[in-house]
């Protein structure tokens, strides 16, 4: 299939077959002919019925191939078991593209997953780009390009506007469509993917981050197939400050399953899902409210870099309320400084003049108290992005445009400083003041997720890493079944701080390992069999004389003859016994969605029980791994909560980034690899134990 | 002061005086005149003002004395130092209640704190209620009296309806107004308390909860002063079946700082009033959107006492998103049961009958489909409550219409469940639904948070104590400072499970107890001078023979020496080592607002770095303290996690409901109290340390 080169290949063709037309402007086939011709569709329409002579006005064909020209694009309304026959037809004209509205394919049963396998055949056999099956279809607002069946066109017509809409569920995708419609959102592009037998909703986000058009991207995602396709689309939409604001379902176990049943696809991993988004400057929302409310904010263009928040009101009540809501999100709500607290007092006594700063109802007797105050916060303040709180008074007509014009005039000299505000008003009020620049809110607390969103673009579009993850390593043929020795071995000889240990069979061994350790020692049962060694009671800790280490090298060797019959017993292995510190779990997974995924989380039964690890597609920086870090909830543990040592961060940083190099280097040979626990000590830090999981041929 | 018998008393006088009253609509003292004579009330005005003759076309009298009749309410808009005179005037003629407008009291200065005192004895003196200062007023929209200046009646006339509004801050209690006004939300009584002199936001929801005409009540709180009078009002609350829905604002350290100056008065620990709000069956928000949307979502006073949610869609994606909004929630979205899958799948086979149930495109050729869905949904599911997604086909004139008859038809047989819509539509096709006992909302992650808040109500409502709190013992006086044996035996005389000890003056001493002990031992410094015993040395543990005892006892009196120099140490502690289990830590505060509140958390570092304690008011049942254990996140520690044995949980409940009880019947004299650890294990638990601190005189 033929990658496309621009968002136009798709959704701005001029030659346009439609199989399976009807004359009827209510029908599946009909509705999209009724839209283009009644919004003002310049390019040519087909229409391909043998029934008809002509359908709604234009002269249709009884086949594609009676078509007199060359078309660029075809779209298929007939029953399932002939659509094959008319995407060959369609490639055969020329088609770039064929939208498929037709269902009974994947999503239904197994007859209907061979009819899907045959498009994608046909498409690689031919290069015609596959939209659908079961696709409710797109839409070009600026080149009025309706080939959609959804009636939310009848009762709303798209304005033209910065936003783009990329969904893999049409109805939904009909839904943000209308809700951002009522927020005066225009919408250049839509495009619903359906199956997903060829294009997806990855392969649409970076068609938009590379369209002039489109400013701001909304995804509605249950699964992605191309994990790579993805980043890559993120990561152009990041480099084009273009904010993508993504919604993806299935995070429950009951929503997982209905994601299943909804798309014939399986959904991945919710956390991975997460840091993905996280780590290439996506903004994962919940809602759609919540979604157009982003987009809302990110009309003006303005993201920023800092976290500093200023919040001026006319209710004491409400700036408490948004100083919480900030608080709640991490955002930094500073003082203004002393001095300038002064002469804001000066201005109104009773005025409170902090942050929250309260103009008060002085705000009624004189308007320009607002210019005033907003001046002095953003000049001597600083803060990134400002709040205002006005309620139904900027719904007032008397107060609400001259309000506006104060805010207009006074925010020209600040372009980089974002301000939205929050009103109770009518909707055309609410639009005068977003049509100067103003986002407006009718709830505080959304105002507040709002430019915390656009501060997290603001940090993503700014960030330029300090360091660079470290070059991967040239990766080495692991053996498939390795015992806890040679993966410890494996991470030595990749540079990484393993504890050193030494392989006893017999008790003589033992005597002399225990005399070269020079204190108390740990031995552990080694073999590649034993998965959980102590559960078989194969890790004794903390033997402080030569006779203890020798009792515990029979103990274990019993225990393991008693508990694991069937396993290869390569040894007893001791080891000195490590200093304290922090035991962390640093782990990999190959996700087979997004590759080689690292894991980092503090160990022990609590940090299980609380799920606090985070994870980053690997490889990763010493500052990325120092970013996981900082993420746990636990995390203090490492910096010397009540009174302990601070562990050495900086090395246990680096470590991490050197393992996510190790396993990156190696995610076709590994399923998953585990370092547990990675002691994190004073000074520097050390692998006590290692468990690597091979993938085994054909995964 | 007098306390009202019925919030009439408070909201609905016949005889009004207004002192400072002005002959113009627009300034403080003329719109409360303005907006009864415009609305209709038909009590007596007597304007007060000794410039004018008329005002507003009514006759004024010079000072309060001359107006020829009793009065039963006094609104005073005048300079703050003349208030005084004009309360006892009021009073003189009868007044029940004097609201005050002006400002210039406790939320200014230290003179203005004065003025305010003054006021507070002129209400002991003479019985006359205040409301403010520093008050926006209040409304009645069913007797039309309005007393408040808020600009915001100009902007919407008050309808009535069933909720009630108490506010602390006036522009914030207008903005809820507002905000319920354009919700389509009748209020029939609005009250804002300003600087709470006397009337505070909790006698205002007592009285609401015992007024007929109240189904909901909204407020809003930066503090509670009187703790008592908030649980006495909850209560009512509950008894009357009328959800609370409650804004608390304050709880981040700068919020707390800007309700600190907003309200002259100091905002509690957040986790108490969390607590408290819980206990007492008040669901508490974070925005005015969510306090709206439960507003809304109370209406038709349905409030199922169960969990299972139904949902019911045309999108598969919109019921993905939904099953994980109330996943997230903890809501049960139970599947269907089989054979009702099978029936269902036979009249729509493409739908999706599991749960969430997407009726799929169907509904457009054959609205019927929602009926029969819906009630094999209620009769087969037994759901408690549906959630219903039409996006913007309700809001179809064609389709609109057609949907709410049957959805009307369908559910007059199920009058116990609860049915909430999400819809994009006009304003108008939403209070259809809403008047035919059907509360929308336009985001489907909103409606479901909605549901979640009436299912609290419900289980609230419903809630039978399976057991009650122990009966208070009868306290004694405790000592001032109790060493830590003192502490365990004050704990042990009350029946709660303490570790034995000796305590040892000499090493005579030790060698006996240790001979007793019958095994390993732990030894402690015993002073109630030393508060952290560990920090000094003071703390030896696992002692397995006696001349280790010894030695320890020795270590641990010349560490007191050495870093508690100042100590009176009474011996050292000798107790019997106890088994395994999992450390508690069980505390108890007498919080200034509202008395002894218990406290459970999972002991050591991890729980302390997590925050993971919860509270109750003290004394608590069993079976309250058990729920208390189970919203602890470490709480599978207790359970078995990891193959460990479970605890034995229900005397650990019974432990901490009997420790509740000793400290409630003591908290006049406590001023905090700990047991940690309480060391819970399979067979029972047993507090290992104590510490109390008394209140000082005059605390």
């Amino acid at each position: 299939m033929k990658a496309y080169d621009t968002l136009d290949q798709l959704t701005a063709p001029q030659r346009v077959a439609i199989i399976g037309a009807s004359d009827n402007p209510t029908r599946i086939g009909g509705r999209p002919i009724s839209y283009m011709l009644n919004h003002g569709y310049t390019g040519q329409i087909f229409p391909v019925n043998p029934k008809n002579e002509t359908i709604q006005g234009l002269p249709a064909y009884a086949r594609i191939g009676d078509i007199p020209e060359e078309i660029d694009f075809a779209l298929i309304a007939v029953k399932s078991t002939m659509v094959a026959d008319q995407v060959r037809a369609a490639a055969m004209k020329g088609a770039r593209t064929a939208l498929i509205f037709s269902s009974g394919f994947a999503e239904m049963d197994d007859s209907g997953r061979a009819l899907q396998e045959e498009l994608v055949q046909i498409g690689q056999e031919t290069g015609i780009r596959i939209l659908g099956p079961n696709c409710l279809g797109l839409f070009n607002a600026q080149s009025c390009f309706f080939p959609t069946f959804t009636a939310t066109i009848d009762r709303a017509k798209p304005e033209v506007g910065g936003v783009g809409i990329a969904s893999q569920s049409g109805a939904y995708g009909s839904h943000i469509y209308m809700a951002c419609h009522l927020r005066g959102l225009g919408i250049n592009h839509w495009v619903t993917t359906g199956n997903e037998a060829d294009i997806e909703v990855a392969e649409v986000i970076k068609l938009m981050a590379n369209d002039e058009s489109v400013h701001t991207i909304l995804a509605y995602v249950e699964s992605v197939k191309n994990g790579a396709l993805m980043i890559e689309a993120l990561e152009a939409a990041r480099a084009n400050r273009k904010p993508v604001i993504v919604t993806k379902v299935g995070q429950s176990e009951i929503g997982a399953m209905a994601a299943a049943s909804h798309t014939a696809s399986l959904a991945g991993e919710d956390k991975i899902y997460d840091a993905i988004f996280r780590q290439y400057g996506a903004f994962r929302v919940s809602s759609t409210e919540e979604m157009t409310d982003l987009a809302l904010a990110a009309k003006p263009r303005i993201y920023p870099a800092g976290k500093k928040v200023g919040l001026v009101t006319i209710s004491g009540g409400a700036g408490i309320l948004m100083a919480d809501a900030a608080d709640a999100l991490g955002l930094d709500v500073a003082p203004m400084p002393k001095e300038s607290q002064e002469e804001l007092k000066e201005i109104v006594p009773f005025a409170s003049p902090v942050n929250p700063v309260d103009v008060t109802a002085q705000f009624f007797n004189d308007l320009s108290l607002v210019p005033r105050f907003t001046r002095a916060m953003l000049d001597k303040g600083g803060y990134d992005g400002l709040v205002g709180f006005w309620t139904s008074v900027a719904g007032s007509p008397v107060l609400g445009e001259p309000l506006l014009a104060y805010l207009t005039e006074t925010m020209a000299s600040y372009d980089d400083r974002l301000f939205l505000h929050v009103m109770l008003a009518e909707e055309d009020m609410h639009r005068k003041y977003q049509d100067n620049g103003f986002p407006t809110f009718s709830d505080p607390s959304r105002a507040m997720v709002a430019l915390n969103a656009m501060m997290f673009f603001g940090k993503s579009f700014a960030a330029k890493d300090t360091d660079s993850p470290p070059a991967l390593p040239k990766p080495v043929q692991l053996k498939p079944a390795m015992n806890e020795q040679e993966t410890k071995a494996a991470l030595a000889s990749f540079g990484l701080p393993v504890v050193e240990d030494v392989t006893c069979l017999s008790e003589a061994d033992v005597r002399q390992g225990f005399g070269r350790a020079g204190g108390a020692v740990a031995m552990k049962i080694l073999s590649a069999d034993i998965l959980h060694k102590t559960d078989i009671g194969g890790v004794m800790l903390n033997l402080r004389s030569e006779e203890e280490a020798v009792l515990a090298y029979q103990q274990i060797l019993e225990n393991a003859r008693k508990y694991a019959p069937e396993a290869k017993i390569d040894g007893v292995m001791l080891s000195p016994m490590i200093g304290d510190g922090v035991d962390l779990i640093v782990g990999a997974q190959t996700d087979p969605i997004f590759g080689a995924m690292v894991m980092v989380g503090i160990g022990g039964i609590h940090a299980e029980l609380l799920k606090d690890v985070t994870f980053m597609r690997a490889p990763i920086s010493p500052s990325a791994a120092r970013s996981m870090l900082e993420r746990l909830k636990l995390y203090p543990l490492l910096t010397g909560a009540r009174g302990a040592k601070s562990c050495d961060i900086e090395e246990v940083a680096r470590t991490i980034s050197d393992f996510s190099a190790f396993v990156a280097a190696h995610e076709d040979q590994l399923a998953s690899f585990e370092i547990n626990p990675l002691r994190a000590m004073a000074d520097g830090c050390v692998a006590l134990d290692a468990l690597a999981v091979c993938k085994v041929a054909g995964e």
